[in-house]
């Protein structure tokens, strides 16, 4: 059967997220559906019934995460995986990993109403806790699968107001058992709404997410002289928002004289003594530093460095740097990315290769068995609030390249 | 009577700063001394027994201000007025306007010693809240004498506890009678430390101060598009963080670029979301611009605003400005001023003309008699802390040129 004929139904993905966005909804108009609360169990609950309703095994593994798999010709072939997350953020949309899991539901549903018996089982997916909300940190279902957190680290993390992450999995019924873990993989596949402004942009409708970047955070802290305004000339300050003003522009320009995928964000940023008299002796800031190529990306942070210090010593300012985090970047199998691409093009969907600037829960996939992911444009850039939104026709278009993926890596 | 041959003894401003710096002490050395508090009232008694001992006519007003008068052969030529006030910040230092006060003192001090019977009447003064630390605005001694502030605006100012001033004056015992308010002035006189780095950096022990910097409060909201810092690209930003460094960087600059008095500063930011991932998308910051001449600052406030608003609309970036307060320049008395200068140089001290570029009692008294003040060095520039410190040689110097003024004032 030929690839090209295979398409999604789109009212059944928007039957779908309708009742989605119906659990959990805030006034505003997004969803609030925290990680094991009352709505997830609500929604877990149905999607375990669209699961059987496609005549998936379903299975819970000991964080959580739902699983329903449709056998292969070959029962013993590592499984195609596909999925994404169902949980939200306090102040969500209706979109983000939902749309991944849904979509990966309607895939089964075109694999069956045309009866097609692909050679390896394909599993979907739901991980507990992409968002990190409710429990830090965040991707903790893919992350304990991927064995990137230890199992009692995930169990006995606590709420801000105390529960334990293991009870209220007991709690909503979802402490599954730990050989219901998946294993014996081929690749992983996920859908995702973009969260940034790129292919809006670009009027691009799919982007192939060959990986995510490294990241580096330095917080820094500059202290100069701590002055009356009136009294203190402006040759005689040792002021510490002024340096910090220069070091900023001179820092959002390192990242701009990269490349166009690099990115350096001054995000937080405070002053003391913070008075409307006051010349500024303490100033605090962080920097985030971003790029796939972690040899550029490493090679911008020393960039920053010496820029820092060299503004500091200029206006005759103390610093000290200190690194809050790093993460290496994550690459992508580029096989799966070439179906992506393929299956894109064979659609004439305009498609192009993108970094994404955010974890998701392929990044810890990407650990233990080849994975990759589809973006689609999320309208003005936003995401993690009611106005998120992706459109119909790029809903439709994301879900027929996850159904070419899926088909393809399940027939080989 | 030759003038030169007047001078002050250092030991008695010494021993009665000793005295004022026992009452109040904080542990690590300076001053704790708040309008109105107990310490405030056992530091007025004090004061009271000296002006007593000086065979002063002591008198307090319906603002708590203590006056003490030594007649004049004129008894009814206009007084020449001496003073400062008695209060501190909470960690506050030791001499500020202490100085003032008790060096005036030691002025009637030499002249009752001397048996010089001056043609005007001198008084001293002690005005009341000068710090504006425990009730808002500063100054409030002044400027109820000068007419700034209505009697009842003053009376019933609260503290941040809820205590009225009105009822804390009677509490203490220093609730006098409106008539005993200052009037019939012919000067008014203030010696006070500088508070700012230039005299000590100059090597320059005198400052003649010709009067107090007109001030602008400027309060600045950017707001630009608050975004993941992983998936938008520089190019696609609007970082109102990095417009505020541009604008911080610029506003400066202009300060600089126009004299060595004038200045620009950027003492409080906010940054909103403000976590280290995100792009800034509002930020909230004040410009406090000064200089001595009126018609200057105008145009300093309008490069200001010309500045800021290209660049907000450089970086695609919304901007609202907003006057938080606006006070014009204080001349002071050129009469008083070359009277310092001439007692500086007679003494063979080295003297500078300055702008105070904060407030003082002598800015309000401006309002109703010809006025001016004497600055001696503060150590490193700082005050209204327990480092403040001024020599004892700039003190003595400081204490003889106010002699020399005051004597001479009294006797035209």
């Amino acid at each position: 059967m030929k690839q090209s004929l295979l398409t999604v139904n789109l009212s059944r993905i928007k039957e779908m997220l309708d009742v989605s966005s119906s659990i959990g909804t805030l006034p505003q108009g997004g969803l609030c559906r925290l990680a094991l609360s009352d709505e997830d169990k609500q929604m877990r609950d149905i999607f375990i019934k669209w699961l059987q309703d496609l005549n998936l095994q379903v299975r819970v593994d000991d964080f959580g995460n739902i699983y329903g798999r449709r056998e292969g010709k070959d029962k013993d072939a590592p499984a195609v995986v596909v999925g994404s997350h169902l949980d939200t953020q306090p102040q969500g949309g209706r979109f983000d990993g939902i749309l991944g899991v849904l979509s990966a539901l309607e895939v089964i549903r075109v694999l069956n109403d045309c009866d097609i018996e692909t050679k390896r089982p394909i599993e979907i997916v739901n991980f507990t806790n992409e968002e990190g909300a409710r429990f830090e940190p965040p991707m903790l279902g893919s992350g304990g699968v991927a064995g990137v957190f230890d199992k009692d680290f995930i169990l006995n993390l606590k709420d801000s107001s105390g529960k334990r992450f293991g009870d209220e999995l007991q709690r909503i019924g979802y402490a599954g058992s730990e050989e219901n873990r998946i294993k014996d993989m081929y690749g992983y596949v996920e859908l995702h709404i973009e969260q940034g402004p790129v292919l809006e942009r670009e009027n691009i409708s799919i982007a192939a997410v060959e990986g995510i970047q490294g990241i580096t955070w330095l917080e820094v802290r500059l202290t100069g002289q701590a002055d009356h305004a009136g009294p203190t000339p402006m040759s005689m300050r040792k002021d510490a928002l002024v340096a910090a003003a220069k070091m900023i522009v001179a820092v959002q320009q390192i990242a701009k004289d990269i490349d166009d995928t690099a990115t350096t964000t001054v995000g937080r940023l405070s002053v003391a003594p913070g008075a409307v008299n006051c010349v500024p002796g303490e100033v605090v800031f962080t920097i985030d530093i971003r790029h796939f190529n972690d040899i550029v990306r490493e090679r911008a942070v020393e960039s920053v460095l010496e820029k820092i210090s060299t503004i500091a010593a200029v206006e005759g300012v103390g610093i000290e740097v200190s690194k809050l985090w790093e993460i290496p970047a994550t690459a992508f199998s580029q096989h799966i990315v070439k179906h992506v691409i393929k299956g894109a093009e064979m659609s004439g969907y305009s498609v192009r290769n993108m970094v994404s600037g955010a974890g998701h829960d392929a990044k810890y996939m990407n650990h233990i068995v080849p994975s990759a992911m589809i973006f689609v444009p999320s309208v003005g850039g936003k995401s993690h609030c009611p106005e998120e939104l992706t459109l119909w026709e790029d809903i439709e278009k994301g879900a027929n390249v996850l159904l070419y993926v899926v088909h393809e890596l399940a027939q080989e």
